[in-house]
């Protein structure tokens, strides 16, 4: 965790952020992994973090219809806004297994409640691996004790290992932030992978932070940042199962986040950094992803700027010419002529990399060497301009390359 | 032309059809192609079709806000209901050209005019290929002019060579059709392959026929059968520019299709047989694209079917499983989670090949062998069935395989 955890240039890092690193999470917070058989590779599958009693947190969960047990376990059997523990096993998803994997998402709860020494309706439950394979409870049971054997202060790493499935590098950071009342310290870590295995692709985030907010507050700055992070990425359009983001708040620091203070607007901008690069981190994940990509919308209406933003992100036109490190801006006005369908022609002006290729809807000249060149780089924008005024989106996106198909078309359940 | 043309397990060919195959067109019409340069490899790339003084047409063109500056010439200079003259380029979309791709193709209306002696608002123009990039309007002409010398009964092989870019197949067909008044004869060329070059990538389809029928009947039928072949189609989720659908009648059998008759309703079958055809044979013609899909959706309700159905049909995760011959139900499930989002837990049943996999969204125990072996086939049928009643659609998709990757990322613009 030597190396810098900042590194996109789409994120800005506030001055008051300084990046600790280390394998510590924030003060009040206890972490562990083990290994419980669940994973056939025999590495760590079962996770647990608990913070104190006082702990308070906000959630996010995946929209999806379908959704996994844990999901629904978590949603409808805890108080969301006090989580104390948090349990997560790797290898197996527990989605699409119906009421058996209900009762396993409730028995995996009762044991991390007793291990942790809280109540049942103080622990998140999170699952990610294959779907539609009933979990191994015995499995998750001895992993839970294993786990809770090796809870400590700097656990993070083992943590971290033990929620990773594909995942090809890992996404945790410990950083500083420096507000008017005192400094508070946020740690967090994240796992998914953009283009490969989407079975194991769920993505999962726990953030912790020794600051005293309400969970009012966390939940208000969780919503905000996330809809500015995970919910703007897209690695190939698919929603997963188990998708859960989770804030924990100890508040060891005494230093209090007042609403609408100073203090939390800084705090709000060091979780938004944070939650952008482990989203950028995600896409970047994975085998064949070489480069990732921004689209920018601005004009039309609402609903058009985001039609448009995910009709970019997720061609795969789009995608394979990013791969191949190609401008190819006819693909950007062809996905554009689709999502926004209709008989009046709609002049759009594509800028990519700050070259304009595209004026009202016609190539214009522009400098092909200069933009082969700028390709080349590891994070290309694309801006489009709708004609109307006002709105504005942004959407990430790996790209397409041959691993995703590698894995995803030679993998079998 | 000795193969059959019917092949595909979707489509009902009627007893009132007969395969005819040949390189002729239905009487009354004359085709021709010719090479203008505008294709590098120096292949053709300039066809005309054209019809007597009294033909009568039907066209449909694509649904995207940034079409093609043909489309809009045809939509806005030419007598829809009454095009003789059908002009075609291949090797160049006139796509994103502005004014001067406009007045390219009003150039190439004029001239086709003439060369077939028609007026220009009974000339449909229409172009594949490349798009950002002028229009060689001189070597259109020029073409225009070869491709007058070169027009014949039996052309249908020159034409079909002429639109053609990246089509691996020929996707044409001659076939009779017996009414309880007579005997007439239905033509097709169409152009477009799945998962490849989608720069080039636009469907055409030109239909002639010698049965007498009303710009009304004509407009009726195609609008049904489009809506049954070539709406239901995706390969990559991608609207082109370009896609236009004609559909002309020369009335040279002297056989009438009068409205509401039992020959409107056999003409219909028919033709609704020829674009389904036509259309499957589209998403299984690119290079690696070795198995082809549908998504059959029941119950929900009209909204939710469409979009569960395009969801399947338009996921890479289904999309390489099905390349890789893996049934890999999960993955439906999640991209059925992620099409219909909220809170609430759809219970959903999944068959593949006639195989239930999933009831009420769990998994149940199903012959593993029997489905490996049925998703060997090249044709696969995956059912999905929501809550609720009534409402049912389909959606046939190409896989998503390695070939894909390669010419989309390697290709430059």
């Amino acid at each position: 965790m030597s190396a810098p955890f900042f590194t996109s240039k789409w994120v800005d890092v506030p001055d008051s952020l300084a990046d600790l690193g280390g394998d510590e999470l924030a003060p009040g917070f206890l972490a562990g992994g083990a290994a419980a058989g669940i994973k056939p590779s025999g590495g760590l599958d079962v996770g647990l973090i608990a913070g104190p009693a006082e702990t308070v947190s906000a959630v996010r969960f995946t929209a999806s219809s379908q959704p996994a047990a844990p999901v629904l376990v978590t949603r409808e059997r805890a108080r969301i806004d006090a989580i104390q523990t948090v349990v997560v096993n790797s290898g197996n998803a527990n989605a699409a297994t119906g009421r058996p994997g209900l009762d396993e998402a409730a028995r995996m709860q009762g044991a991390a409640a007793i291990a942790t020494g809280t109540g049942e309706d103080r622990v998140a439950v999170c699952s990610t691996g294959v779907i539609g394979v009933q979990l191994d409870g015995a499995a998750v049971l001895r992993g839970i004790l294993l786990a809770k054997g090796e809870m400590r202060r700097d656990g993070a790493a083992e943590f971290q290992q033990a929620i990773m499935t594909t995942d090809a590098t890992e996404k945790r950071c410990r950083v500083q932030v420096t507000l008017p009342e005192g400094e508070v310290t946020i740690s967090a870590q994240c796992k998914g992978a953009g283009m490969i295995q989407p079975n194991f692709a769920t993505m999962l985030c726990f953030i912790q932070t020794d600051a005293a907010l309400s969970a009012e507050t966390a939940d208000l700055l969780l919503g905000v940042c996330v809809q500015r992070s995970f919910d703007r990425v897209s690695v190939d359009g698919q929603l997963s199962t188990n998708d859960t983001v989770i804030l924990q708040a100890s508040g060891y620091s005494g230093v209090e986040i007042v609403p609408e203070s100073q203090a939390e607007a800084i705090f709000g901008q060091a979780l938004d950094a944070i939650l952008r690069q482990l989203a950028l981190m995600m896409i970047a994940d994975g085998e064949g992803a070489g480069r990732i990509g921004r689209g920018v919308v601005r004009g039309g209406d609402a609903g058009a700027v985001e039609r448009v933003a995910r009709a970019v992100a997720n061609s795969p036109l789009v995608k394979t010419a990013l791969h191949g490190g190609d401008a190819n801006w006819g693909r950007v006005v062809q996905a554009i002529g689709g999502a926004l369908p209709g008989p009046q022609m709609i002049p759009v002006d594509v800028s990519i990399e700050g070259v304009q290729v595209c004026s009202a809807g016609a190539a214009i000249r522009y400098d092909e060497a200069a933009l082969a060149a700028a390709m080349q780089g590891p994070e290309i924008d694309y801006e489009i301009t709708l004609p109307g005024g006002g709105y504005e989106t942004e959407v990430f996106f790996s790209d397409l390359g041959h691993g995703y198909i590698t894995i995803n078309a030679e993998y079998t359940t």
